[in-house]
């Protein structure tokens, strides 16, 4: 086990040896180059311009699950990555994305098991770059959207470390997309909000001015509300929404597993709890509900890239 | 000039001979093969699927203007296109990365003046269709926020033309990460909401229920807003918000030209009448504006993709 992960205390994805690390990294450096040289010709990034500079960490939005819907920047500055910090909201099809050189390191979080604390995380961070390393620290959606961005770039700073922070699309927008529900429309929804369901200690969905203000003619999107999901319905409910506002709820959103059950603030707790939704999940609420075509068929086959057709059948 | 810009009276931008078109289009189409090479081999997308479906409208987020951070998926369906319809925020350097075969046909809002109407625009579209080609709709952001997605899809929809929906980054997201300001934050931003400040026809800032509703712990996001900036600030005073609340307009986000002023809401109007600031901006206002690094220094070097370093300086 390398240095890092006997300091650390856990599971590394890459064990190989060194001189087998930088065949390895010039093999997929290699693929990389030619493998973007369309990109590279049209975009104004070099490979040199991605390599030879002082960035030490790169914040990189995943995005949604889909791993086709990586930014461009993503996928060009994970080529060139020493070591990967990796979320548990990151799919896998994403992590095999990067070169095999690169060390995976499991950071994730999911349902209250930490894989490590978000301390240890920054630390690792901290470490890792003062050891001349290039660390990718890849998360799910966009890294401004309830991803503790500010806790990460503030302890970069204070230590600094140079860094950059890649947008992504967001797990709202990929859901939307993949299940065909806008999140904006101009006859019913002028503005759209992003809540997390992840409470600060203390909080009680009782007490969340997000949920007191919610407003007509506008979206709700609640991020990570699938165990909350009884106790939200029944707060909105209590504030006077009315119990036929339309709800959907979309597990696992993009991937080739997406699952949409829509119904409304009366109904949905009932019809989720009988759905074998794993989450990540993610909560719409609002009249953009009833825009969804009926007939919207997202395929697997759809997710899964092949483009096939979200027709009116 | 061709058939469609006949009927529709505008200027096409490729006037190619059929005969150069497919030549053209085979040229664009081994690159594109050749440059994906690495990528089609590790993602789920074939060039087949890509190209062999019935799909035949595209409806896609071309990100926030970097070109970097357009998405994989829509990157690759791009090149596949016979016809591009594109709006005013997608920035050229984007336009430059569909194949010169691609005929562009601008459908640009800017400023109320409209090259076309939003019902001709979909009339276009499905003109498009229904002749066979392959129609690649470029939106600025995310399709699903601000971009009137729903309309276009209703219209497909009733036309039983296949489409599909690509999500991509909204401007917020690459506002955010560019200028280095998150939209959340555990401390001070539990829910982030997205507000345009195109009203519809009748409605005045004043009576802007998005407004009236703003609480503590939110951050506030205006898109399109740079024209309606005195009279945003003097609603959110007029109903209680401290005139210290701070504040970042953050013009042509993401690209090479990106400026970005801060203030509060007693003097940011003020700053932004004496800036050459051209649009599109975008208006964050909540305490993560404070959470910037005073030092955060995005270089023009950066946003052109040589990714040096929101180093502190």
């Amino acid at each position: 086990m390398s240095r890092v992960s006997e300091r650390f205390g856990f599971c590394m994805h890459s064990t190989l040896s060194k001189p087998f690390l930088l065949f390895e990294r010039f093999k997929s450096r290699r693929s990389f180059s030619d493998g973007f040289h369309k990109a590279n010709e049209l975009l104004p990034v070099k490979k040199s311009h991605v390599r030879d500079n002082n960035t030490k960490v790169f914040l990189i939005g995943a995005g949604p699950g889909d791993p086709n819907l990586l930014t461009m920047k993503a996928y060009q500055v994970m080529q060139t990555a020493d070591v990967a910090l990796v979320d548990w909201l990151v799919n896998h099809e994403i992590r095999k994305l990067l070169p095999r050189s690169v060390e995976q390191i499991f950071v994730g979080k999911k349902c209250g098991k930490h894989a490590m604390t978000q301390q240890a995380i920054c630390q690792l961070m901290v470490e890792l770059a003062k050891q001349g390393r290039r660390v990718v620290r890849l998360k799910g959606g966009d890294p401004a959207i309830f991803a503790r961005i500010a806790e990460e770039c503030e302890v970069l700073q204070a230590h600094r470390i140079p860094y950059l922070v890649i947008p992504g699309v967001t797990a709202a927008a990929g859901a939307s997309a993949y299940a065909g529900i806008p999140l904006t429309d101009r006859e019913c929804a002028q503005s759209v909000r992003f809540v997390t369901a992840h409470l600060k200690k203390g909080q009680s969905i009782n007490s969340w001015p997000q949920l007191q203000s919610f407003i007509a003619n506008e979206t709700l999107v609640i991020y990570m509300g699938l165990g909350s999901l009884q106790a939200i319905t029944e707060q909105l409910k209590r504030i006077g929404m009315p119990k036929t506002t339309p709800v959907a709820v979309i597990d696992q959103a993009t991937l080739a597993d997406q699952q949409v059950i829509t119904g409304n603030l009366g109904d949905i707790a009932r019809k989720i709890a009988s759905a074998n939704f794993e989450g990540p999940s993610l909560i719409i609420i609002g009249e953009v509900v009833n825009r969804r075509n009926p007939n919207f068929c997202v395929s697997n086959d759809m997710i899964r890239g092949k483009f096939p057709l979200n027709q009116p059948v």
